[in-house]
């Protein structure tokens, strides 16, 4: 496989670029000759500006697409996701590894840039991909636009010009935003399996779906959301290639939210416990609602966890 | 927002003609130099060919796709959406309020065309949009191909030459006539909560669910069932901007069909009831079965209505 | 309608081959000049590869979409399609009636070929359809590149040169090759209605919904899930010209595969009572879960049949 995560998602900003007016996007050069694509912050953005955001998180390698879902008798925004080459997409690109901070700005970066500049080191290391390609596309969570000095330091780490760095960024309470929160349920299940010392290179096909959080003014009320749509409503399906067919049931236990003691409480309330420090959070909850894994070895599924419907309405303030 | 509406339909149109084959449809030149593009008078049309009709409607501004979605033990084929400015996709576009007369021929008009005659004025006065293109795109629900008389006035109307105008004909009892009509689900929400007095500016995104209804040979018949699609399962989500959300739970609550009390009978029923005069029928029918309000400002939803099952297999016929 | 079903296909292949390294497929062109389009024998194709496939098997002129389907308490990938012109696409490309001997290969040849050779002859006559174009879209089912000859043989029927014959080949126990045999869902269902004396040119439009078998590393397991997942799951949606409405009923009824004695048992089961000959199942058994007829001359639907959870989940081995 030599596709260039950076190669195929500069095509998606470059769509993005030449219909900015019906996006409800902005585009503007910095002072460094760096694009900047604001999706949220002095413009609306809005659902399909959201799409492309979680397009280009996934270095161009995932289908993706917004769906009306019926939850028993209410519907909600989905987003839903078909990858390939989930190793590639979800942890080389769209993972939100790379914490960016230049004086007093800071923003975490998820994107393709991440496989020039290989943050984090570590995960590179086990996954064994290295992107190679002369741009670089960042996607930053901020409300706030990045100064010059960090386009250049960005630039710099993934051994770029910063006049060939495309910064999208989008505010975490804005529809953009919560869209592209949710587009990383996939992301969120590898992960979680990752963490239960399951091998990355045993997955070879992702989808997901996954409730697209209703935009709460309030930043942490809005984190505490889109975190909910993941853990109590965000559903995985993994196909693997896997010897140990007899493990994967205990596996699979482990890797929904359920498997946590924190389980039952919304996000923000388990995040205001922890005195609002996520490294005090019991790691397990970061899960999704249910995980399926389909072992193409063996041909038999495993699954555990299911939609907590009673939570999504208290979380999403419903009724 | 300097987008224009004709300008991302001519797009759409010119998409069209260049797989008319395919799509079932059939483009040709009037004596004037319109474009006259026959969704289902002439040719079949299909699924397909209602799509494009529907996203001409909507100026190009939103994505809409088919589904086959279940309705407890069955299914039917609704179309979805997602509308990022729905003030000018919706109400300065897809809305029908353009009646087209000359000399025997009557059709009621919809899509961006209408942005540029302005039609109907106080609409447009109201919501401050108006397009500038010397290129127009007009839908006709309409069984008989529009003389070419009407296509002067209409060209007039938009200021531009008869040779760039462009006119979707589709018939109501036809697939894509069906779809359009569904399309409009959207809309109809938000023209519903415009007569409770709700300012159109407030609605920042909207989503939405609607049934296919079955195509039926009788002109009346199918005007009702494509309204009970819409009336008794359309499902409206609309994302708002609005400071007091203590009135949202009574606006809700008047905005969806059951507020009507011609609710419950078919269409087709209430209609015949007033003597097919529309101007006699409850205009609180014109409502989708349900509608959700999504407070941006404040994070809280409100929602009312259901669908109603049993209605919709009678109207359509399903046993 | 002068559609070239083989002209719409190889634009799509077209879009596989500059691509490639995105959908995890390899192209390369064969002794003879053809191209082979591998997506699953050597490398690992996926799910936007098997959605290629199907739309080149529809010969262009189907929607076809991935979708995480909810069925009760799980949640299974299908593959939904709206069709414009089923008999062209469904019966004169789609349909594996072409069956590729040379030597000691043997695979069974489905898409827009056919209707360039003709295979079979029978079915051509009665559907009155023949493509006239210079290059040639081939499908094969098969787990082993075909042989020179076979590619000279079939370019021959097809009246091409070998260097314009474009082929397809997918295993049926790889997730493409899934993909692309639930995409026969609508062509099943007019399959059994032409079986059972049922005019195919009274169908006008098609659509359907089929979940995606997950992969068994056994062919003939595999071979049992896929037909499992039409058997039990899938659901036929035709839009029909009919004159005489009260045959519908008793037509529809035994269109459904519940018609057939051997419903109830794993395709698996059945295949091996029949002491694995297909000519010995059944062929009742080869029928969609679920079918609906709609009338449009009528306006009426009718339906029978439904989706059978239990035996998926045991087909599947979903726990």
């Amino acid at each position: 496989m030599t596709v260039s995560v950076n190669k195929e998602s500069v095509k998606i900003v470059d769509e993005m670029i030449s219909q900015a007016d019906v996006l409800g996007i902005k585009c503007f050069f910095s002072k460094v000759g760096s694009t900047i694509i604001d999706c949220g912050i002095e413009v609306p953005g809005g659902y399909q500006a959201g799409l492309y955001v979680a397009k280009v998180c996934l270095g161009g390698l995932g289908a993706v697409a917004l769906n009306l879902r019926r939850y028993d008798d209410f519907y909600i925004p989905v987003i839903e996701e078909f990858i390939d080459n989930p190793i590639i997409a979800c942890m080389a690109s769209q993972y939100a590894g790379w914490s960016i901070k230049y004086e007093n700005f800071t923003a975490l970066g998820s994107g393709p840039a991440r496989a020039l500049a290989l943050k984090p080191k570590k995960l590179f290391q086990k996954i064994g991909y290295k992107d190679d390609f002369d741009e670089a596309v960042i996607v930053l969570e901020t409300s706030k636009y990045p100064p010059d000095g960090a386009l250049v330091e960005i630039s710099n780490k993934c051994s770029i010009n910063p006049k060939n760095l495309y910064v999208i960024v989008v505010p975490t309470n804005s529809i953009a935003g919560s869209i592209q929160v949710s587009s990383r349920i996939v992301e969120v299940g590898m992960h979680r399996l990752d963490t239960l010392g399951f091998e990355l290179k045993s997955i070879v096909y992702g989808a997901g779906v996954c409730p697209i959080a209703p935009v709460h003014p309030d930043p942490t009320i809005m984190i505490g959301r889109t975190n909910d749509a993941i853990i109590y409503a965000g559903e995985v399906d993994l196909m693997i290639v896997y010897d140990k067919d007899e493990d994967l049931k205990s596996i699979v236990k482990n890797a929904s939210s359920d498997a946590s003691s924190s389980y039952g409480k919304t996000f923000y309330e388990i995040f205001k416990e922890a005195g609002f420090d996520f490294y005090k959070v019991d790691p397990k909850i970061f899960a999704p609602a249910s995980i399926t894994l389909r072992n193409i070895s063996t041909g038999r599924s495993y699954r555990s966890g299911t939609v907590n419907r009673k939570l999504l309405i208290r979380s999403f303030e419903l009724e």
